[in-house]
């Protein structure tokens, strides 16, 4: 471990993580490294949880809130949220306990894009930040420190917080260091400048992050893998999703509005995003780049065979797989892959300057093209919204995706009403199902509505969809935007209740009318 | 008019109205100047409209696409709504005639980010652009334009239309020239630079427009005044919630959030705009800035008075007496405002970058801070988002302003569930109204609720939204955002069919329940 920490006088701060943990107090703000379950801290919230438990046997409470990049993992949000250990929660989750209490009502959850943690927090929007639990990679001699496998917010947390515990994880490979690019070139209004980067691959900041030693209270070592992101073949669903895609950047480059080498590419997690990427991998395309905020083990592959040349990102998020793969080659990794800080990865300027393509899944879209990528039936809320507002009203391409069923046939991708708008119908440009896909560019509400039913919808919903918009247009109040707002959440309230979008007398009666 | 059409070859292309609106073929897309009934085609556009008229009377349908910088006026979107000219509309509007036929099923009408406008031109989204028809102060000898009162997308315009046309109004003031600034370094991706503004009185262009000669058609002359955008005194509401906004920023600069100079302005059009401004001004500010697209008699009178010492916008939409003040006294302010494209005045770096202070009304807000500008009643368009987006999304603070209640008290200002997102939840951080102010930062979703029925409802809608509230977070599904689907809606239901969103029987019901 010595070889990891490598500043002398960091030696007299190393303790046991439960010892650590003995510093965070109720009522405490902690700020933790982490993103994408990759680079949080692994012991001292274990510590922290356990202590909190103990309270509670006792009758007390012992409640924080926890300020993070993104998503964590069981080791974190899991064992606060057991120990119900958290009475506010920021800026994104998707761990099963932590959702369990925050639809439970037991937990607050702030639901934020995540280019704005790092400036409400300097502008002091969530208060003063007693303390950071930051996971890295190495001390160096001069005390600078080697970020982790991610890297989000842990340059302001450092700032920020008055107080600091690291984390120094000896299974972070050592190759990591040198793949960091973190810009010290931030500033609060009216101090600010432009950002000095106009292509995925330019550095402009340094590969380490800064610590003043005098904040520095403990430092705790592990050996520990990040959560692994399990990774499985593309389904069918996807697949169909990513072919339509294909063709449309085929149709796009066809009328001289993309290149083949097309523009820096925003890519979420999970199934239909891998299936984005391998349908690139075989589209014969070349010399690609990314400027998103993961490399998932879709496009660590490209990387390997040479599609993408150069991925910007702020986090990985791989199987036990591609950790191996990652470990093994790092050198070459390291050429080709820079890691920021979220506020650079996800900045409007940035995006919007790189003319980046964004493509995001979503829970649902409604025949408008509103984009709901939260709530399930409007109240419960399934992950966050993460990045994808950031890159989707920024990105010369929003693209939303989703298989148009879920759970059997039981709900539907495109709704009448979605029960919560995350991306409003100005900042929806392409929404792709396995059904097929719907450009909505130029589009008027009307013209998108039949677009998305005819290209979009399942064959099972298409005609409750289209029975519903038909006696929409000719009864609504206003013809602009055609709705029945006694009717617009009836799918969402039938999924409630009956756990099924669709009923066979619904269908019935539709058949009826036709 | 010799002096406003310096170059000699202009003055072979000068026509009739008439004959130059002969120029414009059904199915055409004509882009037209005019942002905020400001630097509008004043002419051809109405000779326009009379042959569509007399086409009808044939039986023959005249139509085309109209494109423009934002609102105009009677004499253009009025005449075209009233000949049903218009097959298509973006990217926003606020006139009568067109919005009865927007609503009526008649007219397209894509609502959009006014920052998209020109990028997606660029990107050939909104197909070939066959014309332009341009308002200018005056072309000079060399035949660069000196733009009008407003720019809009007119660089845009000239630069992608196949062909202009131009309207050289002598009514507006020679002292014009000289005020624009306008940005030729913007490019498509992946070819774009940093765009290096760094606050809002610097130049980064030049004062006039380019205009490929070969390209002209027609010039026209006019002497005719832009719309009168009537100004009234602040009335009660408006003083109130304006002095809401002032104590605001009172305790911001007491907590180190703000200094006494604020940040760059970005301020709506109306009465509530108005009354801020009115408020600035007895608040003893000084020395402030403004970054906004729009100039209104309020900031004119800052600016007259110091309270603004500088103003960035792309457009005037001022009264009478405002546009007697301004041209009697052009050179006073030729130095104190620079009009820019509207890609710039509203581009998401600049405002990211200046930490602008958006500040916006609404139509309607919800519980949660999802705010409606657009619809009446999730289905008739009122005018449209403008530049909200783009202001609350990227400035340092958002803010969200309506009265408590509109049409004698039958309509809430804070309702359970908005019927039309254009603003979500992710995107509010302060809420106005007259009864008061919810500042939601760093707030989840039900401490904002309580704080938005508190703080913003009015006193005969509080208590229906405190009973949905308390019945929602014991019913709903998810606690996360508690929610009654059912009810959600209810009250624009209601106020479509009995004209009120309050009724006796439900005031009633909800007291025999508390």
């Amino acid at each position: 471990m010595h070889d990891r920490i490598r500043h002398a006088g960091m030696h007299d701060r190393l303790m046991s993580a439960e010892q650590a943990a003995a510093l965070i107090k109720p009522g405490m703000t902690v700020a933790m490294s982490g993103f994408t379950g990759a680079g949080y801290p692994k012991a001292v919230p274990q510590a922290l949880a356990a202590r909190m438990e103990a309270a509670a046997a006792t009758g007390d409470q012992f409640r924080i809130k926890v300020l993070t990049g993104a998503s964590t993992a069981p080791e974190l949000d899991g064992a606060l949220a057991k120990a119900n250990g958290m009475e506010l929660r920021l800026p994104y989750q998707s761990d099963p306990a932590l959702r369990e209490r925050i639809n439970n009502g037991e937990i607050d959850y702030v639901d934020m894009h995540l280019s704005h943690v790092a400036q409400h927090t300097w502008s002091g929007f969530f208060g003063n930040i007693d303390l950071a639990v930051i996971e890295v990679a190495g001390i160096l001699e001069d005390g600078r420190l080697i970020p982790s496998s991610s890297v989000g917010n842990n340059k302001t947390w450092l700032e920020q917080a008055d107080h600091i515990i690291l984390e120094v994880n000896a299974f972070q490979p050592a190759g990591l260091e040198g793949m960091h690019d973190i810009y010290y070139g931030t500033a609060l209004p009216p101090h600010r400048k432009p950002i000095p980067l106009t292509a995925p691959d330019e550095r402009i900041g340094e590969p380490y992050l800064h610590v003043d030693p005098a904040k520095l209270l403990a430092v705790v070592t592990t050996d520990a893998p990040d959560r692994n992101s399990p990774f499985s073949a593309p389904d069918e669903a996807s697949r169909q999703i990513a072919g339509h895609l294909l063709d449309f950047f085929d149709h796009e480059i066809k009328r001289g509005r993309l290149t083949k080498t097309l523009l820096p590419l925003q890519s979420g997690v999970g199934n239909i995003a891998n299936a984005v990427l391998a349908a690139l991998s075989e589209g014969g395309y070349e010399g690609l780049t990314a400027y998103t905020e993961v490399i998932q083990d879709g496009m660590l592959n490209l990387i390997r065979n040479g599609v993408i040349k150069m991925a910007s990102a702020t986090s990985f998020s791989l199987s036990a797989a591609g950790v191996k793969e990652f470990n093994e080659n790092v050198d070459f990794y390291r050429t080709r892959i820079l890691l920021r800080t979220q506020e650079i990865s996800n900045h409007p300027e940035l995006i919007r300057r790189l003319g980046v393509i964004a493509m995001n899944g979503m829970i649902e879209a409604d025949i408008y093209g509103n984009v709901n990528s939260t709530h399930i039936a409007g109240s419960k809320v399934m992950n966050g919204i993460g990045g994808s507002g950031d890159f989707a009203r920024n990105g010369s391409l929003s693209v939303f995706m989703s298989p148009s069923t879920a759970k059997n046939g039981s709900i539907s991708g495109v709704v009448p009403m979605v029960s919560h708008v995350d991306h409003t119908e100005h900042d929806t440009m392409i929404i792709v199902t396995d059904q097929g896909l719907a450009d909505l560019r130029g589009l008027a509400p009307k013209q998108r509505a039949q677009l998305i039913i005819d290209r979009c919808a399942h064959p099972d919903y298409a005609p409750m969809l289209q029975d519903y918009y038909d006696r929409a247009r000719r009864e609504s109040y206003g013809k602009h935007t055609p709705h029945l707002l006694t009717e617009a959440l009836s799918w969402h309230d039938r999924l409630v209740e009956t756990g099924n979008m669709r009923t066979q007398p619904d269908l019935q009666a539709v058949s009826a009318t036709r």
